[in-house]
């Protein structure tokens, strides 16, 4: 698999300089991954990317470790290598421990074996689940 | 869409009955969903499935709340609309709040839509996440 | 979830009947499935798509009954709710037991764990894996 | 990962040579791609397969660029990557510029972004969608 | 299948409304879908959803018809059924005839039918694919 | 892509080592599928995981290679390419022949092809598929 051409700093636009300096910065880092300098190639959907990313991971209501591991259960289903590996990364770096790791994992397996066994068996939604507590 | 037909307690093998009644004691309600219902019919997927959940979604290096997230994640990537029902149901009895909803489906989002991105741009992955730490 | 209008025989024209005609001689029935009513919109690929199931799902090599077990197990992975239901009752009508039915389930819940387990584990394939044997 | 074994066009049987010079003629090209050196290995399907393809991508209502670009998004959708970069390559033959390409793919993302915020909250389908126009 | 609570316009906080508004003048209608009114139950995810979709959607290199087919390859493949019918009327309302329907149609089947083969038969990336041409 | 670490023969504790043994001893080889030795790091998932597979491949009401060939079909439709490497394997030693393989991916691309035309056609349940024979 080849990159289809990445934008390194030096090369960047003084607009994707901005984006990869606020990535930096946020990050505490001194360089960008290849994600960012892939989709570097197209300056807005970076900045649009970067924007969302960096509010949807923003520590809320759900601590940002936890926010890693749920981006790595969706990425590990839907088998994106890439994915599975920075954010295996970034979610040692928010103190993912490997026994939470050993667990996320049996986690995942079990909720892609169920997801299959429900379609295959044409589970009937309960009634209860229908209904809202919020 | 119509179930296969589904295994009611008073219908039950004993063998079944067993697992039901595990899964009401653990659970502490006096009822089972319909997908335990439906997977009863083959009595040897109904205890293999039953005891793996249990062992799997029991708390231990991540806590009960964060796997019903984790399960939330996969089962909404799969687009598993009785799993989505289910397991929202069991994370808010085990305390998601709307706010922690929220988030989860923004975190959700981006990872599925950051997915594509990767293999759209065919992004190779860095170096440096080929490295463990553990 | 509403069809977006399906053609029925006595509407049909020419092309789509002599389609339709084929469809029930070959399986012996005298009415066709809505998917078949529903892709007769576009009467190319009704043709098309008819004439590669028919050839596909010939017996061959394998037998018609593991042809629809393994349609099955696609349908399943990839929650299509039409497939499921009717791919379950052609596998019955080709003599899919209900013990089948319950193994083939164990084994597609198996292999969806699997599959996201080796992606979040990121597992190398064996050297001896590549390796051609016909 | 390796390939089964493909079929080279020197080894090629008649019948397969047809198919491969047709491949040939339809494309203006002196080679054809591994997929079809690779799927050569069944005869039957190398050519259910191609007559399919030309007949479904030859252009239409919808024009031959076009087409591509829904290749494409399917490609990327489903994390082939094989696919994403045979069809990155036609798609570029048939005009598809750079700015296209950073558009498509910002909308591939949008997709796959908003179908799983749609399956999570559980969007109920808008009466107005259930009517057909045609 | 039940929404979890959809917000109304007259129950909406300034802050939705805004957005709502936003989204009836871009798209010259009197009522927002299920979808805007689902998620609005997290103003940021709407808000943001919203400013993406508007900007990713808008014609640029690509015209607003060819994004909205775009948008359902990706949502017929992922099974997401609300978003194939809210896309379908959305395409139809720019102007999808039947004849690209059915054309889109099989252009998405086909890519998901040789998306399998490919995975299937191992076939490794053509040497010349990974050359960039811009 | 890397591992994150396998465990080695000589290097496991002696609970991993006692399900080395069964596998080895089960499958009469003299050495584990990588597969094993990733998961391995979390002892737990390696014994649930090899004592449920164990059972769920023992030929019963199906033989062992038809499951070979489910699983495939399973792991060719999400493009998990570990598995489609192992269990093209291990249908081989089970005695797939290549024009077994043929069918098998003929089959497989006709269902991922029909499956999306499904949902992208909007097809309804026929009523008679909500039968239950059994």
């Amino acid at each position: 698999m080849a990159t289809l051409g990445m934008v390194e700093y030096q090369d960047a636009s003084a607009e994707v300089r901005e984006v990869f300096d606020d990535i930096m910065a946020t990050r505490k880092t001194d360089s960008v991954n290849n994600f960012w300098k892939a989709i570097a190639r197209d300056p807005a959907t970076l900045r649009r990317t970067w924007e969302s990313i960096k509010q949807v991971m923003a520590p809320g209501a759900l601590d940002a470790l936890t926010k890693e591991l749920v981006y790595l259960a969706v990425s590990t289903t839907n088998q994106c290598h890439y994915c599975i590996a920075s954010h295996t990364a970034s979610a040692q770096k928010k103190g993912m421990t490997k026994e939470m790791f050993a667990e996320l994992m049996a986690v995942i397996g079990m909720a892609n074996e169920t997801n299959s066994l429900v379609s295959g068996y044409r589970v009937e939604i309960d009634e209860q689940f229908g209904k809202t507590v919020w």
